[in-house]
């Protein structure tokens, strides 16, 4: 299957637009001041007098954020977030050493220790700025950066590779092999193609650098990566590396690694996902644990892992073309992805919780030894580690890359938003206001051709032809099509083996997860039980921009005793649910996205 | 209301005479060994040459030890026990120092840095070894121990009270103040009972040494004592503290004092107790923590806590007579506390979880930074920090103490065990083989007696006559009284606030709190419902010596998808339950004490 480049896609209209005009008006202004005044922007002059020391991992911030601009470029110029990029361009010319070497910390902080800490986040650095720098060349056309990245990889491939001087191997946080497969699909380097498989083939073949406090496991060292079948360690650095696994896979014809990516796949969504799509779900290690464990206050589910789990499902359908990558791509977008950012696209969340009881951070505070260490309630404007905000800089532009795959006459309709794409001659126009609505129009022009839509993982019984798992349509040129997805919002409920799920149930309208909130339900959420009749009002919640739903639902009686015989009272409330990723902007307030239902 | 002492009382059958036995034959030798293995028992030799370096609080490790000694030697004499005590007290005489000074780690480990540091332990350590001191005086009617500890309390008064030389004022850990009081009423000396008050009034009045990781109601130092209302800080700390205020309270008519008690027990039973009477939910500062914050998984609930609550709670009883305080302390006899050891008397728990997820900790495995911390889930010989083995060697010979009050003609009757005990010219003995049968059958012999016998907890409606929740009985001498309580198993509802049991409800028959155990009901307890119509057959485990039950049940079917729409289909099983307190005797297992319900 063929991607369909973000460039060749507008969106037009509908929920993705405002998303992005958000981004484009408000969030990558509102980062960059955050960056500016945390001094990560000024860090880019290599001023060794700075009363700020540069974090190891700056550079792969700031590098995040114009790889974000050089997307808003894509569809419209913004001088002044240009001009911010060329000076930071300027400042990365002037001082990348002769060497081709670029990195603040290690040449500001501890120039003597290049390429000696396996967990320094040099080659994640060096990454993220290749990413940013090919992205700016295909946005502007302009080939300074990458001419500056390709130097700073070649440099990387005579120590790593050729000369292996370095005291390491493999990178200690995965993100160059990913890269420098694009830096190799744009410049056509083999060599860069080469490196990437040599990172990717190399790790877990030896005991390398670990952290005292974790195992191998932690950076997906454990065993070489293609007998790797499950997902294991830091969520972020092991959804990086399932892409360049993948994207190796695709390029290699390499079966081996197709396979354990599959597996890796299967683990994560049959054991390992939050039913919003968030993934590591511990806040040790930020990272995967065993089969199951989803835990809902102290989920961890960084926004920055589930944005991974939709680079890794993407190449995965390029690979496979199965509909279940899809399916998670769209989990993850509405959901734990969508939750990271706040409605005014000022503020952030690191972690991703599915549960909020406010109570218990008060409990805490009277002791600095926290009982549980949980998510904080509110979304900020900036972290200390502030990967997450940059990130999301970056995706949201780029969200067209998710809707389309296409092959000889079929073109595949993955996701749906409205948006006009050019996709080998022909121009796809969706009308839809998806997912508040299910009814969704595709225009084909240009010349006659076979669609393949992407069946909702929500539709249970689909009528019309169908082929593992897409309704197909032989459009004929200037035809639309119609199709009309059931919305009516339903009970989910989670695996028996989901020990903090039992007994409860999510409410999801179209790939929506829904939540309750104490600003609109009052305290003690989990003493509410949902009707398990299921039936829902949709109302618009004008306050917040979103449709709202509400349902019969109980409570119990309050009480003085702490323990008494059951009682099968029950006071009958109406709850109110929003969906997930509107949770939090309300101020401080319970949530749950797990209900009890009786 | 007068006390009886346990002396007045043999245990001549039933459910607390065979712990007694298993503490005569088998825990008070096994946690001697376990204490002169790790060198706490050599420590007393005071040896500056030895390699073990003593710890703050071994002193009071043994002293417990001695003091359950000389309970075992009320019934019975036992040579070679009364011979170490006997060795021990002589190296004590050895090691004293002329000014009354005892303490190990104070002489061998820091003798430069005697009370400086409130939060040794060092008069903590000194309360230990006064009660065991007065216990082994009042079995044996030997007083050079009891004479040792006189001559440390004076030299304890002299420095804190009169010259007032010591670097803090209130010890950081209480104990001192109860013990104190036992050193009065054996010894009449009233200067104890004001070095005690002067310990309990002076606490809250100033800020004195704090740990950086709390704050002042770790140690319940936030506010002077009779202005507190709510149990806070470290529940062992708390629960001995709020002893000594009952003590002096009923000794000085102290009002105030006697209403901070009153208003801190509500506090407790209302907010702040697990159904098992266990106490303090929180592992950071083994603390309280708010209102309603009862964690299953993570309960702390230190078996000490649990004996420091009976100890209050009895207190109370003789300042008010309030059936209240008997109910509460039934509910930590025989389950918060009788968890603390196993059923062969040799292995103990610190902690007392209400749930048990082995799998959880397999998690952990994997980091060695915790997700969560939670409770060992099998117990153990001994602890480094092994405080609760001892005290529980000291607390069932002397179980007596909670079975009754009188006053002037009449005795009430507060616990239910096979019996025979001497009060005021009056034989009362009790058959019965409560808690396993209802019924109880109480002879009066001596003089025609009003028996006022506690309604337990459990009992809802009591046909006869009654009095603030005692039943009453005109007994002639010589005559024998019937009665039977419901024993039917019922289903119990934490109050709605209790998040952590939300939708979940606890089976109790009688005062015994009853478990799943996974040995018993295969792995994933959390999907269990138990049948809401709570039938229950009941059936002696004859592996555990124990009363199990079985109802009917149900769990979901096994699914492979990680998400799907709620389901209604139900395996019927049935459920069987143990007695919380009989819980992990059989190897590691999952354990919940609160189920689904359906």
């Amino acid at each position: 299957m063929k991607s369909v480049d973000f460039s060749n896609i507008k969106i037009t209209g509908g929920f993705w637009k405002e998303r992005q005009d958000l981004i484009r008006n408000v969030t990558v202004n509102a980062v960059y001041d955050r960056f500016y005044d945390t001094g990560r922007i000024d860090a880019f002059k290599f001023d060794k007098d700075s009363e700020i020391k540069p974090h190891i991992f700056w550079d792969s911030d700031v590098a995040k954020w114009m790889e974000g601009v050089a997307y808003l470029l894509v569809e419209k110029r913004e001088p002044h977030l240009e001009k911010i990029v060329e000076g930071l361009i300027d400042l990365i010319e002037k001082n990348q050493e002769e060497c081709g070497y670029f990195n603040i910390f290690f040449t500001v902080v501890e120039p003597q220790n290049r390429f000696t800490n396996r967990d320094c986040h040099e080659l994640y650095c060096a990454g993220h700025l290749m990413e940013a720098s090919v992205a700016y060349y295909q946005a502007t056309g302009k080939r300074r950066f990458l001419d500056l990245m390709c130097k700073y990889a070649d440099y990387i491939e005579k120590r790593f590779k050729i000369d292996r001087d370095t005291a390491f191997v493999t990178p200690g946080h995965q993100e160059i092999e990913l890269a420098l497969v694009k830096m190799y699909e744009v410049t056509k380097e083999k060599r860069y193609l080469e490196l990437s498989k040599f990172f990717v083939d190399e790790r877990g073949k030896r005991k390398e650098f670990r952290y005292d406090w974790c195992k191998e496991s932690y950076h997906q060292s454990h065993i070489p990566v293609r007998e790797q079948s499950e997902a294991v360690g830091h969520a972020v650095r092991a959804t990086y590396l399932y892409c360049a696994m993948a994207d190796l896979a695709l390029r290699y014809g390499d079966k081996e690694l197709k396979s354990a990516c599959e597996r890796i796949f299967d683990d994560i969504v049959n054991h390992k996902m939050y039913i919003t799509g968030g993934i590591g779900s511990s806040r040790a290690g930020e990272a995967f644990t065993i089969p199951y464990d989803l835990p809902n206050l102290i989920a961890y589910t960084e926004s920055c892992a589930a944005i991974g789990l939709v680079l890794f499902c993407h190449r995965m359908l390029l690979l496979t073309n199965d509909v279940k990558y899809s399916h998670t791509i769209e989990r993850a977008l509405y959901n734990g992805f969508l939750s990271s950012f706040s409605l005014d696209g000022k503020s952030f969340f690191y972690c991703n919780p599915l549960e909020v009881l406010p109570s218990l951070h008060k409990r805490d505070e009277e002791l600095t030894e926290k009982t549980i260490n949980m998510p904080i309630t509110q979304r900020v404007e900036v972290f200390e580690c502030s990967c997450c905000p940059p990130n999301i800089v970056r995706f949201v532009p780029s969200i067209g890359n998710y809707l389309y795959t296409y092959d000889q006459n079929s073109i595949y309709v993955h996701q749906f938003t409205e948006s006009t794409a050019q996709i080998d001659g022909v121009t796809i126009e969706q009308k839809t206001s998806y997912p508040q609505s299910g009814k969704i129009s595709i225009k084909v022009t240009g010349k006659d051709t076979t669609l393949y839509v992407r069946i909702p993982e929500f539709i249970d019984t689909y009528e019309g032809k169908t082929e593992n798992g897409y309704a197909i349509f032989n459009v004929k040129n200037g035809e639309t099509i119609e199709l009309n997805f059931d919305m009516q919002p339903r009970l989910i409920e989670a695996n028996p083996l989901v020990t903090f799920d039992s007994g409860k149930v999510a409410i999801m309208r179209g790939p929506v997860v829904y939540c309750l909130e104490g600003v609109d339900n009052g305290p003690n959420l989990r003493d509410i039980r949902i009707d398990k009749n299921g039936k829902f009002t949709e109302k618009i919640d004008t306050d917040l921009g979103v449709l709202a739903l509400e349902c019969k639902a109980y409570r119990r009686k309050p009480t003085k005793a702490l323990y008494a015989p059951m009682s099968n009272e029950r006071i009958e409330i109406t709850a109110k649910l929003i969906p997930y990723y509107a949770f939090a902007n309300r101020g401080e307030s319970e949530m749950q996205v797990w209900s009890l239902v009786e």
